[in-house]
């Protein structure tokens, strides 16, 4: 996927040209700088992912295999690959894929003899980037559906309005993204659309990232109010809602960005579809209730009472929106009820949010 | 009611103790600093209104009043008092109470001799700022009931939890506010309240100006962005939604600030009573259907992509939020079909969001 022509990397993370170190891109100094960062050390990687320079479950589990890779090529010994694993894991500790992919470098390095295990570690992690990209261009392949079956119930008429939230993007992933995928997809493929990109406060990851990374790929979009989404869907300007999922039950509820759930009840309310679409490494086959099962992140009031920008002299500044000593409260996700999911959008096709649907397609898992 | 001991004012707007003009809170500095505002010309009203220093229509209007005071105090001819209303009407074109309160003092001291006009344009003004802290004192006893309902169902234990949006409150008014006035006369009688405050993106009323009143008069509350509402429904964390109305059909739909609906859908889902606390003034006995009948106000997208604060060093900057060309759409108000208002708060009563319940409390309107 080119973004903006060829010098623009097509991915999120990519082994550096001379081969010593990773790129990946400043996420922190998005939208208003564009900047990439070599990680040449594992202190690097591990840094990276701690400053939210690399954020998004799939792009930080990367980036710690690459952070194996390069603790490796320092010091390959037993000891070493263990204090590597020990410095990634405590920088995220909630982050599942960050264990996941710091495991698989790991024991697929640790019968090597030493000397081959940076080696095989640098091609270990470029395995799982390649796997994930992967994952999310099948999920783009089975929702682009979704957008032709919109767009063919307009009579190929007008644009397909796309309603999504947060940033289950490019820039969360290796490539395409989870939600995302199917509107870059259909992009491609001549679709006419038009993304309304909710902001998504309170951090922010639409109005900053989403805008971002839709605008360089010349999507059209334009980026509202979380409050807004409901208006629009009551009058007919939403023809489908696309998000992503932090965690799904088995019984399909989806845990995602707070202020999800509102636009699931805003599309059931008027007929508009609702669709989550997600890796199926984050369902989670050991819980049934979403609501009960799934814990829900209280995070720092600052997000709340203070917000980043640009000012007009070009700083990036953060200002207080609220009164001096005012309290804050700050739920990071909610839970949407597989009642008001129209469907769910996996990297092995499209099925209903139930037991049933999800075990139909991963029959292997339940 | 006092704020904050006796050196605050009790009302947003009040002569001068030298009685050659009026004073009014400066809006626009808040929440960050507290600054009153002298108005000792026709001109300074206008200006006022004009930037927004006085907002909320009941205040405009009583504002928009003393400016005709004001203004017939300089020249109380009949060529004086038309000029003065062309100034005050073009302020805010579209402020209904405005209109209403220029025509009421114009129409009230146009058949006196010119040397008692201004005296006589004072008093009515004056009447004018009664009978809307009147009205908003008796909405606040109504509503005060319903509250009293949400502290019975918990059997008197914990506290009551009121979620509200936007800023209809003192600050709007002249005195008590509408959805606030039940907040302030349930915690007057020693209710325990705790008030969630949604932030109100886009021009964030809530973040700044509601938590400022009700933290002045001492009301527990957390600041909430406006995605967080849902979830805490979900959770059992609100018993009551307390709103206001910018315009209310016959039949009981809502017109109010961006996001309303999104919560009342949230609430009819949850099972939390949701109300509407309004004047009757602002009911539209002319429109029954508020989705086809109700403009919306489409409004400058900078609102949506630059938010003001307070920087570190005490400077209020505006800052920009998204990226640099990133098209933004900003719409004010939304509506709350009556089928998800389980009341609407009136000052003359508490009744159903119907053609019947609003008939019923005011047979001579409809």
């Amino acid at each position: 996927m080119a973004v903006n022509g060829d010098a623009a990397p097509s991915r999120t993370i990519w082994p550096a040209e001379d081969g010593q170190a990773v790129m990946v891109i400043d996420q922190t100094k998005l939208p208003h700088v564009f900047e990439t960062r070599r990680l040449a050390t594992l202190e690097d990687a591990a840094a990276a992912i701690e400053s939210m320079v690399v954020r998004g479950a799939p792009l930080i589990g990367v980036t710690a295999a690459y952070g194996m890779a390069l603790g490796a090529t320092a010091d390959p010994s037993d000891a070493g690959l263990e204090r590597s694993a020990e410095r990634l894991l405590g920088t995220r500790p909630t982050a599942v894929n960050l264990r996941w992919a710091v495991d698989g470098v790991r024991s697929a390095i640790a019968s090597l003899p030493e000397g081959s295990r940076a080696e095989a570690a640098y091609r270990e992690a470029g395995l799982i980037a390649d796997g994930d990209a992967a994952m999310c261009s099948a999920i783009g392949d089975h929702g682009l559906r979704i957008v032709e079956e919109a767009w063919a119930a307009k009579g190929h008429r007008g644009v397909v309005n796309v309603l999504t939230h947060c940033n289950a993007g490019w820039l969360a992933t290796v490539e395409w993204g989870t939600a995302t995928a199917p509107i870059y997809k259909a992009h491609d493929a001549g679709i006419p659309l038009h993304v309304w990109v909710g902001e998504t406060r309170p951090r922010n990851q639409g109005a900053s990232l989403t805008a971002w990374e839709l605008g360089r790929r010349g999507v059209p979009l334009s980026v509202i109010v979380d409050n807004a989404g409901g208006h629009l869907m009551q009058h007919g300007l939403v023809d489908l809602c696309l998000v992503g999922s932090d965690r799904t039950t088995a019984d399909g509820d989806v845990a995602n960005k707070i202020g999800t759930y509102l636009k699931a009840l805003a599309a059931r309310d008027n007929g508009v579809p609702f669709y989550a679409a997600l890796p199926s490494s984050s369902i989670d086959w050991t819980i049934t209730d979403g609501m009960a099962g799934i814990p829900i992140e209280e995070r720092d009031a600052a997000e709340v009472t203070h917000i980043t920008g640009r000012t007009a002299d070009g700083s990036v500044e953060s200002v207080r929106l609220t009164p001096e000593g005012a309290p804050a409260f700050n739920c990071g996700f909610d839970v949407t009820p597989a009642r008001l999911v129209t469907g769910i959008i996996t990297e092995r096709g499209v099925t209903e949010a139930s037991r049933e649907g999800l075990g139909s397609l991963f029959p292997d898992m339940t």
